[in-house]
């Protein structure tokens, strides 16, 4: 499916210094402090890997930011950029254009139910920015709800909404977001004993607040279908629906929020296909063209586009729909139906990665859990199996996050270049990845984890 | 300097129709009531030119949305993503890459005084967003102040920014967002004579602001140098050196917003040069590789790159210096120099736009002022050239707006697509636009307004 081992071109480190050199010069580093990074310059990717000036080569467990869904550098992909630059690079957003209309058009058969009208936006923060923006023209309700464990982008709405730590130095009291405790049996907030009822008992706390919160003050429930970044939680069965159904109860919008899920990286279309639930507007972004031009957006359902049918939707941006990013999204879609990458995404997570890093865990007492499906997939690391208290603390740094930044070196040291995030380490390959690739990787892996058994009690 | 009357294909309103069908079903437009618009379908576009699939070809006097500084279809630009399509589409923002270090440091050696790191974004709205988190974080305060006569974008921190109506439905009583009144000679807030007392008096009514609202909670004053959509506001000389005093009088981070006004659109390759002001944080899009991949940024100042020197910055995107995104903006700058087209823009104005623009509002009692730079031009459309009623109301709807809605027809019909915003129609077409193509438009113009002058007094 991919190259499972491209060359490189020869190795040139003056170029990559000379890179480095202009990159600390000129470039300000998003979610870093500026004089203590060392960006690795890279050279070129194809597939699973990418490489740098020096000859290293790293097979890329993180997909970059888990949006290189289909791979770097495919082929069709490309060639589908190139050949919409030289015949339409950029036209506003007012007019129709062949593109823009396909990309919609397949996006809308692919989404569920009735979410059939899409806006496009440029990532996923502006797609959660407008879903808000709509839910609450809809009901003409201010609040939203959103979960402690989630990432919604880095715009004002989309950090409040976050719950992550990086949500702190931004929050700027937005009225109208309330967090709640999503389900996560593995660290439940509700003493659960075990799936089901962490389920029940989520539902009945998000039931609570929201009462408390009053429910004809609520305008949207924001919730990533699996929560990503804070931790690859699968939602237990029974707990969207459940959503679902407060949702409708109360006339609150249900969003869900797939830019990580979404396209192929839960081994389904959408994360929402595996329980079969409809949300009212679905955010999309990463995935959908795999990030080779930024694009992002929102999928629609019939209540709501028809809330925008005669009355003007007060939003936009300039490149919404750019024909661009629509045809690398067209081609994107096209080639994951064709070489048949979704199912393939969902095989190596049956077959390859959950068996594999389930055997991981045993051999390792710092892996205190295994969750994930298709190729999204976390390992939970620990100081002690029993206590499950995390490997290193919420939200640690420096010496504190030793322990994580050893295990990362050493991931990277052996040609593995990991996600990780506090106390966990993603498994977020491609969904393109083939299974020797994903063994090589997880041979890996397993090497690193010893170094952060040596930090267990 | 671009072909003067490209050559459409054969005309397909089959074609045309099914593009239309396709986009009517699928895509959810921006800014509009989606069952009120009748998008018109493009089939292409090259240099200040693109056509439908009917055979009509329109002369873009609106750029777009005011993007595409290089024209359509610019060869050396499309061959830059082509190539960098074919080399490497994507990569995440933590990595040193070639083009994104030579995009951040032909930016920084673009942009006056010490704006000498870039934050990269995907557009206009996102670089606002980054620059008030900088500005808040920076300073250790929390109110930002902006002009009523502003667009800076529809993300939430952006549109509460924002001065212009589009605010209203997405505001959200934003904590912090204080607006004022900026200066506009023609519609003066402070009723004065001529410009210099404008100046004098939009300066002090800022400081008395800033008196009111406690200096000391100001992060940051947020302006565009030359006010866009809401009417290309020249600032009178001496305004923004007035406002720099004021902020480094009181530690107040000053934002120009040139997302409109950059990258050639007065005629200078930023606004701020024609006045020799160096804000501390300069926010750009549009213009930096003509919209053809999606980019913005935030420039930046040694003294707030500091700040974030050994303290992380709280903010990013998934595609924050996107490669494909850089690599068009390297091309663009590039093309801009070597083919001077900053320099033609400038000249254009000075010696065709502006002429003839006056020269029109000499024929035409609806035209009440003529004000601009380069290929930033507006006309203020007024009911009496006395009282400088304005042609329509503010934010007129439905009937209350025909006269502009049938200006804008009558423009349409005569293969010229406008820029109309309330009672402005805004001249901003590329700034490679030959002086042939400029006459042309300029006449159609003339000819348009007469229907216009219908509802003068």
């Amino acid at each position: 499916m991919t190259t499972a081992s491209p060359s490189p071109a020869a190795p040139d480190p003056q170029r990559g210094a000379a890179v480095k050199a202009a990159d600390r010069a000129h470039v300000f580093h998003s979610w870093s402090a500026q004089e203590l990074i060392d960006p690795l310059a890279v050279a070129g990717a194809e597939g699973s890997w990418f490489w740098d000036y020096d000859g290293n080569r790293y097979l890329d467990f993180a997909s970059q930011l888990v949006n290189t869904n289909i791979g770097h550098q495919h082929p069709k992909v490309v060639a589908a950029i190139q050949e919409q630059a030289g015949r339409l690079a950029t036209l506003a957003p007012g007019f129709a254009v062949d593109v823009r209309s396909e990309a919609a058009r397949l996006i809308a058969e692919l989404t569920p139910g009735d979410l059939d009208k899409v806006f496009f936006t440029n990532g996923g923060a502006e797609a959660v920015e407008n879903a808000v923006r709509m839910a609450r023209l809809h009901t003409g309700r201010h609040k939203v709800l959103s979960a402690y464990r989630s990432y919604h982008g880095a715009t004002a709405a989309a950090i409040n909404l976050t719950g992550d730590p990086r949500r702190w130095p931004s929050d700027t009291g937005a009225a109208g977001v309330v967090h709640f405790w999503g389900p996560c049996a593995y660290r439940s907030a509700f003493h659960a004993a075990d799936e089901a009822q962490e389920c029940e008992r989520a539902l009945a706390h998000l039931a609570d607040v929201i009462a408390f919160e009053g429910p004809q003050t609520i305008a949207a429930i924001v919730l990533e279908t699996v929560v990503g970044t804070a931790g690859v939680l699968i939602p237990p069965a029974g707990y969207l629906a459940g959503v679902r159904e407060l949702c409708d109860r109360y006339g609150i919008v249900f969003v869900l929020d797939e830019v990580m899920a979404g396209f192929g990286r839960t081994g389904r279309w959408f994360a929402a296909d595996h329980w079969g639930v409809v949300p009212d507007l679905l955010t999309f972004a990463k995935g959908v063209n795999s990030g080779y031009v930024p694009l992002g957006g929102v999928a629609i359902s019939e209540k709501i586009a028809a809330t925008f049918a005669t009355r003007a939707y007060p939003g936009g941006l300039t490149y919404s729909g750019h024909p661009l990013a629509c045809a690398a999204a067209v081609a994107t879609i096209t080639a994951m139906r064709e070489e048949r990458i979704v199912e393939h995404a969902a095989e190596i997570g049956e077959r390859v990665l959950g068996p594999g890093l389930r055997e991981i865990a045993e051999r390792h007492p710092c892996v205190g859990e295994v969750r994930g499906l298709g190729v999204f997939w976390a390992l939970d690391l620990v100081k002690d199996k029993e206590t499950r208290e995390p490997l290193v603390p919420y939200n640690a740094a420096g010496a504190d996050n030793a322990p994580m930044a050893d295990f990362a070196a050493a991931c990277k040291r052996r040609g593995l270049w990991p996600f990780v995030n506090m106390n966990r380490t993603h498994v977020v390959p491609p969904c393109t990845i083939t299974e020797a690739e994903a063994k090589e990787g997880l041979a890996v892996l397993d090497e690193a984890l010893s170094a952060a058994d040596a930090h267990c009690r």
